[in-house]
């Protein structure tokens, strides 16, 4: 894990931020979410606002608020999708909708995500300013909806004919479109020029990629002690990763038919998501896949040379770094 | 019905401003939302922003996008609480999880409030206005997902010793919250005075509990063909409707377990709801709800003396009419 330690009492302050307005709310709707929070996480959103936002030379201050925000709706996002991809855990713990049942976890996602559009239509900044930041995040916002709109389609359509770069237009939408606003909101909060905050935007994006293809790796090759989240729970949900593209693509016919029907089936053993793992490791595509995040990680520290040096600067390459040998 | 033929070409570029911006978007997340769209509904919040922004001298043309935004928002609440109270039909057609599958519909419920938020934050309005627009919106979104909680909360937790005032509460956020938003926006976009936006406000949230009202006794003397949504719904689904809160404090006691162990009772066949009805009727719980109504909506029209005479204060006093009446 990178230290954070240089911005450690503003990413506490984030954390008392989000949960301290939960509690403060209805506890008929809200009652789940400040533990679900507790949960933890990396909390790599809120990082990289802060640390691009004192990069550019903007105060750490100002970023604790928009990146709570974030954060919640992130969290909103993963209450959602773990209905959505029928997931049994989340950070260790069973799911939400495990635990409560799908009708109130869905309107506790939906009671989290008005929460902050609330808190985003009330940040105290001049109407103008604060318009312009809003428009961030609902372009971003979008994206995501539509990066899972788009997963959730190949998995309803059976589709599996997917390009590399289909395959990236999803992810840019899950995970990359978050991360890059993550760090564009750092550097607009900073007052960075025009350059730098379209730098900082490439970099969040390119880290978020790398990142979500290191995910895909570990829910292959991770440990649930570290991972924290069902080993092969990937290929038991059928999701189309860039290992399931890249061993489509260089399988032999009777290897790509064994793997459709596979992650086709509604009810897969341990026995047929290890032959699955099996397939990937003999057609290359986990390798094909590291040294992928790899290179998307080393892209993105190239567009921070615009920076000039600062402890945060030093931590976003670290960041950079981290996304792709990370662990858990 | 209602005539609202001198807003009717206003309301007709309310159906264009959805369905051409929906059907612009991404068809694999925003594929069915168009022709859920078309399925129709009264349309009730757009007309009330529109009459309430003449009402107050206002131009209509002002209110078409915002009340645009408003009936998006109606909409992905009921793909949402669809779902989450396992409704079967929706405007006489299966409901969107029904038809598509619950992730599918679950997500573009999401995409549908994203986009909507998009629109609000991309509405042409001098930034401190807008900014002043948000918070009206966000404040009442706010009551919807919480009006819905405090349901699902009472039928998850088996909760039956429910007040009225408990009750109104709940309904009030669930169908008032947005009426009432519906009223103040208009007011709010025709430039009227605090007190007048306070009346226009009130109108609609007493309107909005009229409703309401009304539609829990629809839903159980109702015609399917005219209704559109399938009788003994609410009480298929357990729901806490005035009648049940009526019936509860005024039911003999074996009258009272009958009807609390029919509502939890998971599988209920058509006798049993129709026995429900029964002990309505016995009781004098649907006579006692329409009255309910009708004091509302005499209520609702008080409010109104402020207004100058006008085509749409008449159509304003016509809806606290219609509301009480209608059999769709």
């Amino acid at each position: 894990m990178v230290s954070y330690r240089h911005i450690r009492p503003y990413l506490s302050e984030v954390e008392r931020a989000m949960r301290t307005q939960l509690r403060r709310e209805d506890e008929r709707t809200y009652g789940m979410l400040p533990s679900f929070l507790s949960r933890g996480g990396k909390r790599i959103r809120p990082a990289l606002t802060m640390l691009c936002c004192g990069a550019v030379g903007g105060y750490y201050t100002d970023a604790v608020e928009p990146s709570a925000i974030l954060e919640l709706f992130h969290n909103f996002t993963l209450v959602h999708d773990d209905i959505e991809d029928g997931a049994e855990f989340r950070r260790g713990e069973p799911a939400l909708h495990v635990a409560h049942g799908i009708p109130i976890a869905l309107n506790s996602g939906d009671a989290l995500y008005t929460l902050l559009w609330k808190d985003l239509v009330n940040l105290n900044m001049e109407p103008s300013r604060l318009v312009k930041l809003q428009k961030l995040y609902a372009e971003s916002f979008k994206r995501v909806v539509e990066g899972q709109g788009i997963e959730l389609y190949w998995i309803k359509e059976g589709k599996f004919d997917i390009s590399e770069k289909e395959y990236y237009e999803m992810i840019e939408g899950k995970t990359s479109a978050l991360t890059g606003l993550s760090c564009e909101l750092g550097a607009f909060l900073g007052n960075a020029d025009k350059d730098l905050k379209k730098s900082l935007r490439e970099y969040g994006e390119l880290l978020g990629t790398a990142f979500q293809i290191q995910d895909d790796v570990l829910n292959v090759t991770g440990d649930f002690k570290t991972y924290k989240k069902e080993i092969g729970g990937d290929i038991r949900e059928g999701k189309r990763t860039i290992m399931v593209v890249h061993c489509l693509k260089n399988a032999s016919k009777a290897d790509k038919k064994k793997l459709v029907s596979t992650l086709s089936s509604d009810t897969k053993t341990k026995d047929d998501i290890q032959a699955v793992i099996e397939l990937f490791r003999k057609h290359g595509s986990i390798e094909h896949a590291q040294a992928k995040a790899r290179l998307l990680a080393e892209e993105a520290k190239e567009h921070l040379e615009g920076l000039s040096p600062s402890k945060d600067k030093d931590t976003l390459l670290e960041l950079g770094d981290y996304v792709v040998s990370r662990k858990s």
